[in-house]
């Protein structure tokens, strides 16, 4: 006999279940910026493009909106995640030039 | 014309893509802490549980593991959101205390 009652038992299922989905899109999102971390160190253009993460901003809070999440948690996550990746191209970079 | 390479407008498209599908499940998610939150609240249990969060850093890091993604970003992304839910659940159990 548990003393965790079944109405969360079954909600905490379904965040096991979207949280695996995450981790396997995430996983999958570094593979394609560590190709494009690649790329850059190869034409030698910079870690990071403001441009670009502006556009992603403005695009991902407008998706969550659309969705009842929090504009300002998407933009943190993107500014979280986007974090590690430039963490990821500057040692690519590092590699790339090499000794 | 452009002065972007194909070759990363292309990885770029995929990487926004993944982003959707994530901002898309991280609202989901949130719907689901929602109902967490409120159950708390309802029965008094406390906002947070530390035995559920060891579980679930140990089976995200497996996940992560097995799908080539570092464990150790995995855990502080799902600290991250704990971190969001916390204060949801907070906020739901001061609403439910009401003034």
């Amino acid at each position: 006999m548990t003393d965790t009652p079944a109405e969360l038992l079954s909600l905490r299922k379904s965040i096991d279940n979207i949280d695996a989905a995450i981790i396997h899109l995430l996983a999958e999102r570094f593979r394609c910026t560590q190709q494009v971390g690649a790329l850059k160190a190869r034409l030698k253009l910079p870690p990071a493009d403001k441009g670009r993460e502006a556009v992603q901003i403005a695009r991902l809070r407008k998706l969550a909106e659309d969705a009842d999440l929090d504009p300002e948690f998407a933009e943190k996550f993107l500014a979280f995640v986007i974090r590690e990746v430039i963490r990821h191209h500057e040692q690519a970079r590092t590699n790339a030039d090499g000794p």
